[in-house]
């Protein structure tokens, strides 16, 4: 059974398309599979080198244009058209409808409140305290460390290195600011750099693994909620209570109302976000501007937080503590998400915080459609007036 | 500022080349950027209602072919290749590796050890009592509650109903299974109908929410970890001491020691997979076939789980406990996506589970991969003999 | 340097003042510490097997009285007087100010919704088909492996196996109910029973671990708080606005805004309870009455759930998911155990429901009195009215 | 029914035997218990004011004494003999047994490698950008707020301020060093100065609260396991492969095959702690010197790692990552408690550290018996050699 062939490669010259036609007829031979669309495309294949590897061809995900979308960021500052790469029905729409209700109530207000990419190598020693006694040398080393890692990279700048104990095993969580791009490639080349500083010259020449897994790469985790990882952004609203009864048909008290019960089911469950569905907006976004999708692990972690004013008006906040983002490298300039990142106003230096605060505002859209619309909707469906009870 | 115009739509026939035209017209009038990529696609814009709206154009995200895969399932059974939407460069290339090394030790194992897609509304009481008293009665409707949703579906089962107590809230975590679908839309609409049938039946006709926020759709959760949602599968693969050593350059037992730290490393940070990277693969996949790509949120979680053998090799599985994937509906049928699908085998009924393998072992492909290389990585390019420190 | 003798034990009677006094004297031989105040003691030595080994005097804690406690319960019902043991000062008069705040509100309602002692074990297998195919002959042979279960007991019933799977493994969480007492030695004698019976007559006697540590003994959990452990136990109280005024100095609303952070910073932090203190009431009750103290792990887990009423009153509950209690067994017999224990009128059979309802209302007390106090200590130190920003 | 008499009191002399009969008196009459047992103490009730109010008397809790406990500390050194406060049969035989075990293996190294105390208040803000400029300043008026902090404690030291954003909140993580106490109450007093000082002399003087809920005082959660409360403390040992053997009737290897499923099963259960009982040894050892048994909640939690070393011996931690423990205030100067600290001589300046290193060599003690004995358990009733499968 194990004798198919591997995949054609030309060793001279493998990103054209004719070595993408070998590969589709490769497929079609091996498979049966015609891959027309697929090799339906306008990107030049001499441009993927260090975005893909054997290609043959692309997928096409269908835009949907949502907004205007009224932000009043630091980055991001007026009406936005936002690019969403979805196949799921409503998801466009539903946003729009939220963009429309956050521009009646004034706009978003979006503020990058943190910013680290990390990797975080784990030392290893003979028992905790040569580990702890490591720490302090980590800490004594901090300028040789950190000149060690900053050395490979023009951008990256090391933060600072939290450190964490188990055992015998001392964990460097190593975080780095890295301009545009989302750096997780950029800081694993300086950490391994400032590894290997360590280990040459701390006198016990510890062994080290690059990732002792509190990264967390590519997984929501407690720690990256909590200590952040990419962007920490907040976007809030405040809601006026007649728009909501306009727009959403819901009143601020209603909404409070079912927030409890949600804080109550986010709490028992463990979710990784106690809102609706930052995951919906972000993997959207993140495909039509060229992020690192897997990233939607990590990124759509979040913390909403409501409260119903004096006034009867509803303050609404959602706040993604590991935003992992980019306007450069990496998919970004890619021929259509580059395209998408212009719609944005985010191509070119300096950018990558206008993006962060784009995705925090369409996040905040999307929670506050959805969640009027299952309010709503539940109310409507029922026939009669919601929340007859008390608790 | 707040002046800028809808985008524009119409009634009559908005899913035309023309209608997309119009919009990428509006985009560069609002924004200044060009389309012209973007407006490139061959996927024929009638077959998008249900997929997006606001069409403008698509995400061209390139593809990589990564395999043979071979693979000892019950639904998948033998060599695959396997199609991979990035923009991430090594991607393919570590997948690849994984594959093949996964072949030379013969091939992955996969199991599809549970099905299930759930919504869990909340009904609402005045105290505990009428809250529990109300989870009896839904306990002995079974069979209409059971009726009444399962009337919306000629696909979706109701397989049970959890039941959560909180204060005066009863959450109800309704599984389904749904076919060859992922099956929200369908389960929504069944679990919507089966709270209007309680809530027309029982005597205190209770409020609810369509959603109490321990579904948890698009976000990881403890629970979707632990009870499920969509497939639980299972790759694992046994590795031959020798297969390790040329193709990877490490042991079993450098493994299974580095293994450790990774396992007090993730659960120290509450990490959401103790395996590498699961994200990685399964968006690529995600993205290629049609998925809804959001739902690497919950599908991304997974535990890993390895043996040093008795006879020196090395077990490696990898569990999904919430991988939702689908054959049929969402973008699965769109143009690219379904000669993606094609290419596995995975078009027509009855095809999820050898979808579900196909996701699972290409996982552990990335697992072996980059696993190894973060170990021979550290190993080489420290030119000593890892693992000196005995713990 | 390890030359120091093992503690004296009698073969004959080691459970006599005698040899109390001779291991009193012993400790004093060894390390010069005299004991004192802990040779006095009034209970009965011969009354200790079963309790304790190397028995040698008392830990003297003192006992405060706190209530009255007005409870409408199943179990309880009327006003309670309630001993706590502790040695943390204004913990009894903490308490006995909710106490008497929750009097002044009409008093508690408990509600026991939930009740599962269990013991996990692991079954192991070669992969992850034959442990799926295993988890299905479980549920087939379930009427036999009850049987073999409950055989070891006239008291414990089994309610059902909960089965997870990971690779190759198979953990069954066996439920089970325990009368008045807390069970975990009754359901880890049944549970290996069953484990017995499985390996025998399953046609692979497949491997077995009787604790795969979900269970989760001793530890919180995820799961405990998800699934239950020992009773899931419920109080609430509707808290009229003017008694709230009076007796703490603080309004539904005030505490409705301040709740808004507390869930917030209990989601952030990832905690086990999301509301105040449990663990207070719960540890001076458990020492006075002769609970197993170390279950303050599990029971001191808690969802807290309020909603500020449309006519301006506050409802508040606690649910206590895992709270582990006993009337019968541990140390409920003891000398000045069982005297707490018919202070509370929890003697004899059938009783522990009783004291589970006390537990909970305890516990709501101190989150109203401590919850309360800390808001009216901020604002009264800050000589301003609280609550002046928004959010 | 809301008609019995609040608790008696005597405003001039309440710490008096004279009271304390009046009050158990008063228990008798209105609800017929006898305290006789409860009434027997030695301890001076004039002696508790600051530990207990409306002292009655006292819970006799029998004291067990396992060792001796070999022990190779930084502060403890040499072999200890423990006293153990339980009603648990089986508890101080199982952590006796696992004593004998680690001294034959040449004891146990233990080690602080961590020290801070916190409370964590919330500050609110109009929105998050206040909240961030807020954390700024903070930062930057360090040596005022620490100085306003210090002013209210001769002994607790600011170690540093950790900072946590969520949408306008700004979380203060205070971590306090709080010498030989366990420092709750030290360090709220130190931050409510600290707070008070903020609000005066920030531009905005914002309102805060003093807990948030991030603290997270008497409650288990990731951040403190995290981040740490109390004490960080690690206890290790190499055991070597013929002490187990001939102790524990257990090898490494099986040891260590278990262990895997122990990871997997506290992975999924999202345990507090990935090893075996640690609540126990600490809840015994807390009772009998005075600590605050509800620290339990925090204090039990752990991460367990072991290696199968090169030679064939088994290496076992445990690390305690949030354990509070004192020896001076709280209940540590009481009469039998007082007498326990002497027998580990822990009483006098600068012994919490001594005494944090008992409590994780008792802990790991009760590691290694209680998970051999459930090795070896099965392995015995089984009446065949345990592993023999692969996985």
């Amino acid at each position: 059974m194990n004798d198919r062939s591997p995949v054609p490669r030309s060793r001279d010259d493998d990103y054209t398309e004719a070595m993408a036609a070998v590969r589709r007829d490769f497929v079609r031979a091996q498979t049966g599979a015609e891959l027309g669309h697929t090799g339906h495309y306008s990107q030049d294949p001499a441009s993927l080198p260090g975005n893909i590897e054997n290609f043959l061809g692309v997928a096409q995900v269908p835009i949907g244009l949502a907004g205007p979308l009224l932000i009043d960021g630091e980055h991001a500052q007026g009406e936005f058209y936002v690019p969403m790469a979805t196949t799921e029905g409503t998801l466009v729409a539903s946003y729009n409808r939220g963009m429309r209700l956050l521009a009646a109530a004034g706009g978003v207000r979006t503020t990058v409140v943190d910013d680290r990419m990390q990797r975080a190598p784990v030392f290893v020693f003979d028992d905790a305290r040569a580990a702890r006694a490591f720490g302090e040398w980590v800490t004594e080393h901090d300028d040789q460390i950190r000149a060690a890692a900053e050395a490979t990279t023009t951008i990256g700048r090391l933060v600072d290195i939290e450190q964490y104990a188990v055992g015998p095993l001392r964990y460097l969580r190593c975080n780095f600011t890295t301009g545009d791009a989302a750096g997780q490639n950029m800081v694993g080349r300086a950490t391994l750099a400032a590894c290997a500083w360590i280990r040459s010259n701390h006198p016990d020449h510890p062994d080290f693994v690059l990732s002792g897994a509190i990264d967390t790469d590519k997984k929501h985790s407690a720690i990256n909620a909590m200590r952040g990882r990419g962007k920490r952004v907040v976007a809030e609203a405040v809601l006026p209570a007649e728009v909501l009864a306009e727009q959403m048909r819901v009143t601020p008290r209603q909404l409070f109302r079912v927030r409890q019960y949600s804080q109550a089911g986010a709490f028992l469950a463990g979710a990784a976000n106690n809102g609706a569905h930052a995951a919906n907006g972000l993997a959207a976004l993140f495909i039509a501007t060229g992020q690192d999708v897997a990233n939607i692990a990590e990124s759509h972690a979040g913390i909403a937080y409501s409260q119903l004013l004096d006034n009867g008006d509803y303050y609404w906040s959602i706040t993604l503590p590991a935003l992992i983002v980019a306007t450069y490298g990496g998919g970004t300039g890619l021929a259509t998400q580059q395209e998408c990142l212009a719609v944005l106003g985010c191509t070119g230096p300096g950018t990558v915080g206008k993006f962060a605060e784009i995705c925090a505002a369409t996040v905040l859209a999307g929670e506050v459609s959805l969640s009027s619309a299952i309010l709503a909707g539940e109310w409507v469906a029922a026939h009669e007036q919601f929340g007859r009870n008390r608790a």
